[in-house]
């Protein structure tokens, strides 16, 4: 049975709705940041990164949220989550999870953990200064993709996508990064996703229903 | 037939040498970035985001490297370049093209693009002189895979992890980033993978095969 490695409210959120989608069963256990049990030598031994998520297979552990979304929709193909059968739309899926992979998610860690950018307080502010600016240049490229009224990332079904973006756009809701005035569509789209059952069931898990 | 865009030298360098391993026809066209070509509306319509690379299919584009490779390896079986068929080791190798992605290759861009990250000269620096050290540590992670003696990144057999690791490999020899005394064996990986044919032949393709 597959295992996912979550903390509440991190970007472990996005492995966990997807194991929800897909209708699996699967174990799962909790990784608390407030006592660094993320650098155990225990929870090392599972991912020497020490981050979440990390998902546990039968044949070893998988990092990495988009290489587990392709193996999540493969292991459990009747529920559809990604189009993995057809090369091209499978790559353009990869290709959207690399950009919030590569930019959003390494952005905001100019808030989280800035000292991984740079050293010296007035580096890290000016790191910190950033955000929004450049919030707004990368969330900008998927409203200009959502503008045509499509009610998911890729058309009109859902797939890992949708989870993906569900969960980064709900980060926006710290105040502290982009400003969200600008995206009517990523609001609209966040809104909508954050009404699948799988979700609701994962934000209840993780303690979040209220705070979402 | 399929078409890349690329800049030689650019990490387009990576999807190039995919595509001359496939053994496929292919077709090139190179992007000038002394003229800016990039950012022209021509090559705009190609690839909004104003980037190389850039692979053009008969049903579309398709942006970001771990997204390419994944399409030619599948769209040319018969090179065994990567495992589509096993979703396990898949997912591995997609990890490993998000380790470069999200580490290695963000890291390199606050050399040449410190205003993605923030404004001002001193957190420009700041940024640049961050590099060596974050860069011993995301090659330090490849360095510990690569430590049992295996010659290529999942062991055994090339796949297109080798060639992705390659090119970035190559741009340590720039000298602004990171020890290659402290990765003996990423080193001895880089120049193994530089007698490949199909690397031979791009670098001579792209002008540079007395420089790399």
């Amino acid at each position: 049975m597959l295992k996912l490695f979550y903390t509440p409210g991190a970007c472990s959120m996005v492995p966990h709705i997807a194991l929800e989608e897909s209708g699996a069963t699967y174990a799962r256990h909790p990784i608390d940041f407030a006592t660094s049990e993320q650098l155990t030598p225990e929870y090392r031994a599972i991912n020497p990164k020490g981050q979440v998520p990390a998902l546990v297979t039968d044949r070893g552990v998988i990092t990495e949220i988009p290489a587990m979304l392709g193996y999540i929709a493969r292991s459990f193909p009747e529920a559809q989550l990604l189009p993995w059968e057809d090369p091209f739309a499978f790559a353009q899926a990869q290709a959207f999870h690399m950009h919030i992979a590569t930019t959003i998610h390494v952005l905001f860690r100019q808030i989280s953990r800035p000292e991984y950018f740079a050293d010296g307080e007035a580096a890290k502010a000016a790191l910190k200064a950033k955000v929004p600016e450049m919030s707004d240049r990368y969330f900008g490229i998927i409203e200009d993709r959502l503008r045509d009224g499509r009610l998911y990332v890729h058309g009109d079904g859902f797939t890992l996508s949708d989870t993906y973006l569900f969960v980064f756009a709900s980060y926006l809701r710290m105040g502290d990064r982009g400003d969200v005035a600008k995206l009517p569509f990523v609001v609209a789209h966040r809104d909508r996703i954050r009404q699948r059952p799988a979700v609701e069931r994962i934000l209840a898990v993780e303690g979040l229903a209220e705070a979402w």
